[in-house]
């Protein structure tokens, strides 16, 4: 026996991961709803060998659906999450727009599981930045006790979306072979080029909101809410998977081995690295890959009691896709 | 009346650097010897206007030579310096190998002009990334006292040589149009991925040599042994121009406005941004300018007493060819 889902935002860079993931995990489904914009209704997609149908998104879309997994932006999950819960489903949302609303769980799985149980119909997916980091963070603090992180991100294009990327690919030709280049969705040069997160600044901290997102968010998911987090959220021209290096501050001095011994069996967390070649995790090992990799644990030479950590996830599969369909696995 | 000069070199990225350099700045010369490694030997480079031949790089090159600018590596300035310096001529050495040396000055000329005085012949240029946090760091560290910095870098292609950036190009154009492409400089993936800098790794401290340069070498040019220093250095695949974000901690209580007041006198420092555009130093910004672009200073919401600042600087002009020709105009 399956389930009836429907994915919002289908035809979307984490619409397609979710579809991908779905078949590849073999998700037990009765049907599947494709459902988007009016701009993408009537494309088709194959899923498992079938041609599916992508239908335009409406309010009454959701009947007799009990799975949404949503990835269509922060607006689109706001008007019509509501209508999907009404009609019975529970929502996975992957969007930002609910992660902070008191009611509403938000889910990494390896980390608190048990929160899903207390859904009202919607459970929220982190932001990627945030599970690539919380991944192999959460078992140092369970194990030796954090009193402060600083990290700082190195993002790919795919975090702006699949047109973002594809924009990427186009703007970058167009600087090799000397041609100009019109960007409609990056709002910077990025071919060759990086600049820090263009999410929302807000001067009152000086904070951006993909930053602000990266302490909020790891707050509720640790259910601390005086964590101690600092993040720069930067762009980079790579296309795929986020790296970021944190700066791990404990409260008793924690030697590299103690913490390559807790992240060995850290569930979702992969060491990988060849430190006499100086290999250490990089996008092209994560992109498509399920686990957030991590390398080059050390000891801060300038301060006590503090490690460097290096780590690189797959933006869209464990920083969205995956970790969504994860948490619908276990509902 | 000029100098008798010599580029050794003068067919790399910052050997071209230093004659853009040299030409713009109207260098007081009476003549200019172009020094190269025999694969470069006989090809003819252009300097106002007049085709000037690259020279074998030989022990007798120095003859007469007041003034040697030296690009070439560190093995080649180790071999060559010392016959410069024995016929009479002081060399700027923009490489690695004499920086640490005791008896050689490392000279910021915005920061310790006064050590270039101190020479025995050799004056050392310090690392781009060096360079490139230290002109905005030292000011605030004068005006009010720093205790630790965190930086992590975002470096360009342009670190790794001229040759180095045309393989980012070619790699990239390769992957673009999916064919395949054999990297014979950078070691690994680069085209819209990154790595952590491929300088030689330290097993024993967990550093990379481009690391423990920014530590040793901030420490020698502040004339502060013991200034608390960590680094990440990252190359990103961007063709010119290094990034870098400092956390920057205080013995006491800084305001961004204080920060801010310090840097806007500060020699070669530029503050470049416009807040409510959400708009900072971006390498597109500083390729092939002098100053280091500073913004988005702010407090750091996870302790006190701490300040993080974004800095973007031309890793091939101040972060190695103007310094250089900076030194050399002070002597």
């Amino acid at each position: 026996m399956g389930h009836k889902v429907a994915v919002m935002g289908a035809t979307g860079a984490v619409g397609a991961e979710f579809l991908s993931i779905l078949e590849n995990r073999n998700f037990p489904m009765d049907s599947l709803r494709l459902l988007a914009s009016s701009r993408s209704a009537g494309k088709k997609i194959t899923f498992k060998g079938e041609k599916l149908l992508v239908e335009e998104l409406k309010h009454g879309s959701f009947k007799g659906i009990e799975l949404v997994l949503a990835s269509a932006g922060g607006s689109v999950s706001r008007e019509f999450a509501p209508s999907a819960v009404k009609a019975g489903a529970v929502v996975v949302d992957n969007t930002s727009y609910f992660r902070m609303f008191p009611d509403v769980p938000l889910v990494i799985p390896e980390i608190n599981p048990l929160e899903i149980k207390k859904h009202k119909g919607i459970i929220a997916n982190p932001n990627c930045s945030t599970i690539i980091m919380a991944l192999p963070l959460y078992p140092l603090h369970r194990a030796f006790g954090v009193t402060r992180v600083s990290v700082c991100t190195y993002q790919a294009s795919s975090g702006a979306g699949a047109r973002a990327m594809q924009e990427l690919r186009e703007e970058t030709a167009a600087v090799l072979e000397g041609r100009p280049y019109q960007r409609t969705i990056i709002p910077f040069p990025y071919a060759f080029n990086l600049f820090l997160h263009n999410s929302r600044y807000n001067p009152e901290t000086g904070y951006c909101e993909e930053e602000t997102k990266m302490i909020n968010e790891t707050r509720k998911i640790f259910n601390e809410p005086a964590f101690r987090l600092t993040a720069v959220c930067v762009r980079v021209p790579v296309l795929r998977a986020h790296s970021e290096a944190l700066n791990i501050e404990f409260s008793r001095e924690v030697t590299p081995a103690e913490a390559y011994e807790a992240l060995r069996k850290a569930p979702g967390v992969r060491i990988l690295e060849d430190p006499p070649k100086n290999r250490w995790p990089m996008p092209s090992d994560a992109s498509g890959q399920d686990p957030v990799f991590v390398g080059r644990i050390r000891k801060d030479r300038s301060r006590e009691n503090t490690l460097d950590l290096w780590c690189v996830g797959d933006q869209i599969r464990k920083g969205a896709a995956l970790n969504a369909i994860q948490i619908a696995e276990l509902l």
